[in-house]
C-alpha cells in the first residue's frame, strides 16, 4: 500500500540521489544541474508550502511539493512539482501524487493548479496531466535546452480545481492524510 | 533626454511609492499588496540579475528588472518586469524600458524573453508588448483576482530575441549604457 505523508529532513537525504539524477539528465526540469544538496533542499523542502513523499513498506517511491504559483492577486493558483524514484516508475506513482496534490491544493484554498514549464518532449508526463484534467494553455517555443534533443518547446498546463470526490482530512499545520492504492495496479 | 541606468539603493527609496501604489491597486501585478519595503527591495533590486531606472533631469520615471526566467536548461529565457511612475505615464517610458531590456537581455546571452503573467485586462500593456514583437503564447483562465473586475485571465507572452540593431555597450559587471529619447515624443 502506498502512503503519502509529509517529507522529513531525513527523507530528503534519501530523495537527493533521485533529485540529482533527474536534474542532471536535463530532460524534464529547468533546475540548475550543478545545484548543491543544500540548494535543492531549500527549493524542494523549505520554500514550498508543503512537501510530501510517496512510500511503500518504508521505501521512498517519489516526492512532490505544493506551493502558490504567484502572490497577492495570483495566490489562488497553485503549482506542484513531482519526481518519481527510478525503481518506482511505471507504477502510477506520479498519477497518485498528482491526484493527491489536487485534493491538497483544494483543501488549502487554491482554486487552480498551473504547471509553468512541462517539457513538450516528455510525452508520458504530458499525457498523464491531460488524463488528469489539465489543459495545455500555452506553448513556449524552444524554451528548454534538452540534453539529447536540443531546443524543445515547453507547455503551460492548467486546471481549475473542482470540489474533490474524496476530501483529505488535512489541516494547514498537520497533514496526516494517507492515500492508499493497491500495489501493482 | 531620458537616461536608463542601474538602480541604486537610494533610487529604490524614491521608487517605493510607485511600487507600493501599483501593487496595492491589484490590477497588473501578482505581488503581495501587503509586502514590506524590505521585501519589495529584495524582489525588485536584490534578486534580479539587473535592475535599472529611467530618469530625466534627475527625476525618476520608472524602473525595470531583468532576470533569468528559469534555471539550468531554461536559463536562456529571460524575464522582465516594468513599472512607470504615475506622473510619467503616456510618454513611452514603458516602451523605452522594454526596448532597452531586450537589448540588455540579448547582450547578457539570453535568447528569448518571457512574460509569465500579463493581466489580460491590462490592454495598454498587452498592445505595447505585441507592438514590440511579443506573441501571446498562452492564456491562463481566471488566474488573477482583479481589484475591480474580479477573476480575469492572464496571458503568457514570449519573444525570441534577435540581434539588436543598436547593441548596448554594457559589460556584465558595469552597465553604463544610456539610451536617449526625445522629450515628449
Amino acid at each position: 500500500m502506498i502512503h503519502i505523508r509529509p517529507m522529513t529532513p531525513a527523507d530528503f537525504e534519501h530523495f537527493w540521489p533521485t533529485f540529482q539524477a533527474i536534474v542532471a539528465a536535463r530532460e524534464t526540469y529547468a533546475f540548475d544541474p550543478a545545484m548543491s544538496q543544500e540548494q535543492a533542499r531549500q527549493l524542494w523542502l523549505e520554500l514550498p508550502l508543503h512537501t510530501l513523499v510517496a512510500e511503500e513498506d518504508g521505501q521512498l517511491l517519489g516526492s512532490y511539493y505544493l506551493k502558490a504559483n504567484a502572490a497577492g492577486p495570483g495566490s489562488h493558483v497553485s503549482n506542484c512539482a513531482y519526481m518519481v524514484c527510478e525503481g518506482a516508475r511505471g507504477r502510477g506513482v506520479a498519477r497518485l501524487m498528482c491526484e493527491h496534490s489536487q485534493r491538497l491544493a483544494h483543501e488549502q484554498g487554491f482554486l487552480a493548479m498551473q504547471f509553468n514549464s512541462v517539457v513538450a518532449s516528455n510525452e508520458v508526463a504530458v499525457a498523464l496531466w491531460h488524463a488528469l484534467g489539465f489543459e495545455t494553455v500555452g506553448r513556449l517555443p524552444h524554451a528548454y535546452r534538452h540534453a539529447r534533443l536540443g531546443l524543445v518547446d515547453c507547455l503551460v498546463m492548467y486546471k481549475w480545481l473542482e470540489q474533490p470526490q474524496q476530501p483529505l482530512l488535512i489541516g494547514r499545520k498537520n497533514i496526516e492524510a494517507i492515500v492508499s492504492r493497491k500495489r501493482g495496479r
